[in-house]
Parts: structure tokens; sequence; C-alpha cells
């Protein structure tokens, strides 16, 4: 560490209530498609959720990143249409009762929400060749993936749910939303002030998928390694020092 | 939302000090490749911070990833490796001065560190058919992405810095770690305590890249919508209501 970076740095410990804080966000972030409240979003607000997914990693430095906000009812109307047409399609690649409770679930809250929030990726941003990119050419969707995951995290944080609206074609949201081919399309996602955080994924209280045993997705040293290491040991448990209690079996 | 939901969500807003320490830890996360202390990572805080990664969101609740925990020296050599082959391979692509700065940069911590983790991707986990994923094929590669950057986040309220390594190429770090063909590689993080987190991200330091302003990568309503709209006047403002001040005007 150079002594620039030893005079600019933040050496500060989290207090416990910090961290347990940002635990809180990561375990209390939804995917949100209902619930919204009929209040708008202050713009201070919307600035510093904008803020955060600035300040997201990004390879090279290279912030590729552009946040589209869209509060246009027009414009939503016509990113929902495309829902609508999506949705029908993917509908049928499930069967029986798969496709009936695919048919019962809410998928997206893009006209209840006040807010759009489209994220893209501007993979020329700074020229051709990125430091960082040389030898992984998805790392600038990636960083900008990152940036969705600030804004999810602070709208927690702020009191806002925000949904990632994935069944949609891009090329309906590029229309919709006048972005030029060469940019690519990351992320749409509505967003609002909501009642609630619902304790559970959707998904997984509609019983559509379990969540996995942490344990049972944490390898050693390499692909094949598991068993008899203390840290899975330790994972299997129900419980270690967390922020959160009461979560089941599969809750870890 | 319905009854059950109603009995089982988290309704209590954040606290200004908890919503602060959420942005502090998104504002001061850092690309991590050095400044890292000689002092183990117990594996209760190793634990919380898979937890964290695993509570990222994911498409059709799909969890795609594995976490490979890498604390085996002879493995991270053979990763060390690698990177060293790689970066050469990189430095030659920048040129001039451009070549010299690259040179001096510090891109890795894979030794210094004593943990690596890698972040794989299983595409086929579940089944072929992903709720969520079907118009918008790379949804389960960005879910793995979201929890590498939970992993990130809930590292900087540990005190753990943590760097992406991107400058190797995957088929080594393929054969390094014992990885199937079939299950997608996407990040591998060098892991550790660390005695700060600098300021502001090295390459803005070095004078690699500045810091774009804020309002220049926000849009409201569609690609071309800047110009005239209150938020963009808020946010090229050189302040806001925010919990990290002193920031520069770049700093946005």
């Amino acid at each position: 560490m150079d002594a620039v970076a030893c005079t600019e740095a933040f050496a500060d410990p989290f207090t416990d209530a910090e961290r347990d804080a940002v635990y809180r966000a990561i375990f209390e972030r939804r995917d949100i498609r209902a619930q919204f409240l009929d209040r708008p979003v202050p713009d201070a607000v919307l600035a510093r959720l904008l803020r955060a997914a600035h300040h997201a990693p990004s390879v090279g430095f290279m912030q590729p990143w552009d946040f589209i906000v869209v509060r246009d009812r027009g414009v939503r109307q016509a990113i929902h249409a495309a829902f609508t047409r999506a949705n029908a399609e993917a509908a049928v690649r499930f069967e029986g009762e798969r496709q009936t409770t695919y048919r019962s679930l809410k998928l997206e809250g893009i006209l209840e929400a006040p807010l759009g929030i489209c994220v893209t990726c501007d993979r020329s941003r700074n020229g051709p060749v990125v430091l960082g990119r040389t030898h992984q050419a998805d790392m600038d969707l990636y960083s900008a993936v990152c940036a969705v995951q600030n804004l999810w995290l602070a709208g927690r944080a702020e009191g806002i749910g925000m949904g990632w609206v994935s069944i949609v074609s891009r090329a309906d949201l590029r229309e919709a939303l006048g972005i030029p081919q060469e940019i690519e399309i990351i992320a749409y996602l509505c967003a609002g002030f909501v009642s609630g955080f619902p304790a559970r994924p959707d998904l997984e209280r509609k019983g559509w998928l379990p969540r996995l045993a942490l344990k049972d997705v944490v390898r050693v040293d390499g692909w094949q390694g598991r068993e008899g290491d203390a840290l899975h040991r330790l994972l299997g448990q129900r419980f270690f020092p967390s922020p959160l209690e009461g979560e089941g079996e599969d809750g870890w």
C-alpha cells in the first residue's frame, strides 16, 4: 500500500450494528412485483439509488452502464404489452400442473410500480481494449449486473421494492426505450415504495422450488472438495452467528 | 399481497443509521489486490459471507451458483501462474505510456490473500426450462454475478477486502479447480482481512480513467431523455443528501 493510499483509506471497521444492517438488506431484499404503494419516489431518493448503482465495481473502471429512469406511463404500457406477449409464450413451455402454477404467479409490476429503471451496458465505452476484459470478454456486462444488485440493496434500505422483469424480449425493450443497437440491455426493473418485503421469495413460498442448503453449494479447494471439512460442518448446522434468526433448515 | 405474505413480511423500515450502513458498504467497497493482513478468515465469518452470496436474487429461484473456497496454496499458485501468463499477453495490448502504466498496476492478490473464492454457474440446474430465462437466456449468469456483489459488500462489512481477478483464462481456472466443462465460471476473487479500503478506486487514483459524472449516465423515459428534467438538475449538483461527504465533483 503506497503512501497516498495510506492517507486516503477507510480503515475504521464496521460496527456490529452497521454490519448487521448490511446483512439485513441482503437477506430482506426481494424480487418485488406487487405490494407497491401509491406514493411517488422523491428525486432525492432516486438520486441516492442511482448513485449507489454508479458506485458498483467495473472492469478497468469502465463504468459501462447507463440508467434509464422510466416514469412515463405510455412507455411503461408499451413495455407491459411486451411482457404480456412474452409471458404467453413462456407459459406454454411448462407442462401440466407446472403451467397452471406458472400462470398463477405475478411476474411483473410494470404498471403498478411508479418507476421503471433500465440498466444498459455500452461495451465500447473508453475504447476497444479494456483493462481486465482482455481474457474474460463478458466482464463489462457483469459490471453492469453488479450495478443492478447495488440498486436492489439500496432500494431495500430505502423501503423501495424492485423486481427484475426478464420475461420480455430485449428487442421490445430496445424499441420502447429507443436504445441504440450497439448498447446491450442488461435489466429492466420495476421500482417503488412497498408495504413490506415478503419474508421468503415468492417462488419459494409458492412451492416452485425450495432454497438449496448452503452446504450443498460450497466446495473447498476444487470442484470435488466437500466432505470432512470444518467449514462444511459449520455450514450444515442450522444456526451460526447471524443477524437473521428464525429461518428453517432450508433457509441456509 | 395475499394473506400469507402479509403475515410473513418484513415491514419495518430501515433506520437512518441502517440505511447509511448499507450505503457505507456500497461506497467503501473496493476491488482489493493489496493491503491484505496476515490473519486467517475464521470459518464463522466465511460462512456469513457465503450465506450472503447464497441469498442473492436468482432467476426462477434457480440458485445456479456454486462457491469454491480456495485455501490450498498449491492451487492458488497454479492460478497465480495462469494470471502471470494472461497478464503478459494483456500488457502488450496497450501502447506506449499506457502500457507502462498498465505494467505498474497491481492487478491481483492471489497469493497475498489467504483465500480465493470461485463463483460458478450451473446453467442446467433444475432442468432446461427456467422461469424468467425464457426470453433472456443469460439471466442465470447474471444471477451468479449478483451473488458476487453480495459477497463483495458483505466482505466490506466484515473488514474483508476482495478483488475480482479477471486477467486469467477461464480454461486455466477450470483446470486448476477441476471444474466440469458444463459449468460456467463467473468469477475468481481473492479475499482476506485488509488494513484499509482506499478512499478511491486504484484505477481512478492512478489516473487510468476518471469517474464519470452521475448525471451523464442517467436518462429519463428513453435513451434520448436527459435535459431539463428536475432529476438531472439534482444529479448535476455537487451534493445531495448522502451518507458520504467530501467527494469531489467527479465523485458523483
